[in-house]
């Protein structure tokens, strides 16, 4: 039997770290002499940056500590691997760096950017007849994935949203006296509106939730947005908005760049934003005179493991588990996909996928979910969303505060 | 016996809310016929906005609820009283309306401002031979007052700043392969560094903890600054900055008010700040052209009631109850103070301290405990610092997301 080689890609989650300890689980169950872990990602790898994981996970609390680390313990990257068509060297090269470790079976913990490289890798085994097997492991908490009801790290994100929205929402009504005080929430997604919808989940008996929800999936139009708050202002003195990151007008231009400062392009191309919730409310403080506050979540809504769901930390663990599995069973160019057999009460089971139908593609917000002229979603969205962010798991608390588990966490030798 | 009345001021914070549950608690204990409330502060008293808290609170859980309720239930402001001199005829008027709803306790939850209105109603009570006592009960995320040892709400946005950086910095390390990786958090506090100075306590066995920490209490030197950053670049990839969002220069110019974007000047004549975090990231990105990310902890700090610290809640709780407890005992004038018996096991006791000590007086950092020519703080800080975010209340969660409690809880009667 070959080795286990595990890597994590792209933006970190809460709960990415849970993936890695189900496939480690699963590789050791399954008796796999030695698990490698990617340092940094496939970026890592390409330069034999690897490392014996079980050097840095020996006490038998360190697979709970990680499971309640938030971020990439291993290192992420953002690298999006070449074509293999007039690449033929690097991906000899890469199979020849499998070998040297005797590595069979390969784990890829990411996004659809991420499912790429499963796929080709995927690929290049199969046109020439090489052993190892390649297996995906969802993970992003844009929510994006196709075929996939959702993705580990949405649910966790989508609490900590909720979570958040709601104390704003205290805080921003306690000063409710005089004037209309307005306060912009800027929430992460590029494309899918997934994450800046589940804001509406701070809504309930004690709370009014957020009073607007902008997505990406619709064009922003800033006229009939001011024209929405002004009316509100009319009704009451406390007003949340929830906008995403990646809102674009019209003509597909991003609203955040109407800033320069705050443009970023990261390694896949995709350019990192932030600085939308803060254009607008200036442009409703200038335009109205109200005072306005712009909150961004910004990294807090990735990472924040203390608030994850335990619903999202179990299904994290799991698809690190059955991918590992199913890579030792013999299975390759897949993904694992939870399917929802029912909603409430909630019940899932887990499937494979073909990576072909999952790498790059988007998935967003159906438009049915997306109500009042594009202002906020609908009561079957929160059906969906609602039991994805149920149940916490206690972190382990040392002096008041969360721990967690690094690889400056190795085993001691005598000397 | 006289009614009481309980109002809350200024800032909310995650158990301002605590001490209300407090000083409710003593009153209902103590027997006194109606418990009412300032409905926004002494503003709203101002305006006979008074509401009877018992129409609000009573379901026999919901004082528990109110514990783990961020921001202010009855509403804040940020309104300070004329002198008396001269506004003679508003302070009879207010006595009339302490007198038309027979109140004789008069309980204000607030900071060294709002401790200026009790100071000036029981100095008013005592030379015009009113008999109504007056009652400060602390509270501030700041941790800027005097004589207590520290301050109700401090310990709760200590907590919830040590806990966010740790998850930041796990976030930061992930993509730490290539080039440094510079993230700069700006935190609370206008002249007094205490919570950004909080931010060390997330460093452990697991972290690093934040490599550089900057407070309003010294000036901030750019260059001295920027050259610190580009050494640690030498050092290592992963670099997280806590800055004050109060930092000023040696002219005393505050650092984000470069940016005249983001000034916005509050009631008490306070500057509203924000911006400093992302100037210092935007300079360090121009200059050296390292890939860099600001993040302002915003509301979220003093409104992260799902991760306050037990110690604090509880605290909190004390000095509302004994505010309230030393009122009817037929004290007034004063504030409860929590003196620190030992540090290490932790004990307290309550103590009452004369309000004209207090109020409008500002306690900074020592400066002892600012070490590294003004870039950390020193281990004494973190003994002081370390026992006050020990402890969780875990919230009433409903469907994954903490439950409140708010003015909408009114009791309802048959039709």
């Amino acid at each position: 039997m070959g080795n286990v080689i595990i890597g994590q890609s792209g933006g970190p989650t809460a709960v990415i770290n849970s993936s890695l300890a189900g496939a480690i689980s699963a590789a050791k169950k399954g008796g796999v002499p030695k698990i490698y872990g990617m340092h940094y990602g496939i970026e890592g790898f390409l330069k034999k940056d690897i490392i014996d994981i079980e050097d840095y996970l020996f006490d038998i609390d360190d697979l709970s500590i990680l499971k309640r680390t938030p971020s990439a313990f291993l290192g992420s990257c953002r690298y999006k691997l070449p074509k293999i068509e007039g690449n033929e060297e690097v991906y000899a090269t890469m199979f020849d760096t499998l070998d040297e470790y005797d590595i069979e079976y390969f784990m890829y913990i990411g996004g659809n950017d991420s499912m790429d490289t499963i796929k080709q890798l995927s690929d290049y085994a199969e046109a020439h007849g090489k052993k190892q097997k390649f297996m995906g492991i969802p993970k992003t908490i844009d929510n994006d994935l196709p075929i996939t009801d959702h993705t580990p790290g949405f649910g966790s994100a989508a609490k900590f949203i909720a979570t958040s929205m709601r104390e704003i929402i205290c805080d921003n009504e306690s000063f409710g006296a005089n004037d209309p005080k307005i306060c912009v929430v800027e929430i992460m997604g590029r494309n899918a509106g997934w994450l800046t919808a589940a804001s509406v989940l701070s809504r309930a008996t004690d709370s009014t939730g957020p009073d607007l929800i902008y997505l990406p999936e619709n064009p922003f139009d800033e006229k009939a947005f001011l024209e929405r708050v002004e009316d509100l202002t009319k009704k009451k003195k406390s007003i949340v908005i929830a906008v995403s990151e990646g809102l674009k007008d019209a003509e597909g231009k991003l609203i955040c760049e109407q800033n320069d400062d705050y443009a970023f392009v990261d390694a896949f191309g995709h350019r990192q934003l932030s600085g939308c919730g803060k254009i607008l409310s200036n442009k409703i403080a200038r335009t109205m005179g109200y005072k306005t506050r712009a909150i961004e979540f910004s990294l807090l809504q990735r990472c924040a493991t203390h608030l994850a769901s335990r619903v999202d930390i179990d299904e994290a663990y799991d698809v690190g588990y059955i991918a590992c599995e199913a890579a030792l069973a013999g299975e390759t160019g897949k993904m694992v996909v939870i399917n929802v057999t029912h909603r409430e009460p909630y019940v899932v089971s887990y499937e494979l996928a073909d990576i072909h139908n999952i790498a790059n593609i988007e998935k967003k917000m159906p438009n049915e979910w997306i109500i009042n002229e594009g202002t906020f979603v609908s009561d079957e969205f929160v059906k969906y969303v609602k039991p994805l962010v149920v149940g916490s798991l206690t972190p382990y608390y040392a002096g008041g505060v969360p721990k967690h588990i690094s690889l400056k966490n190795k085993r001691r030798h005598l000397n």
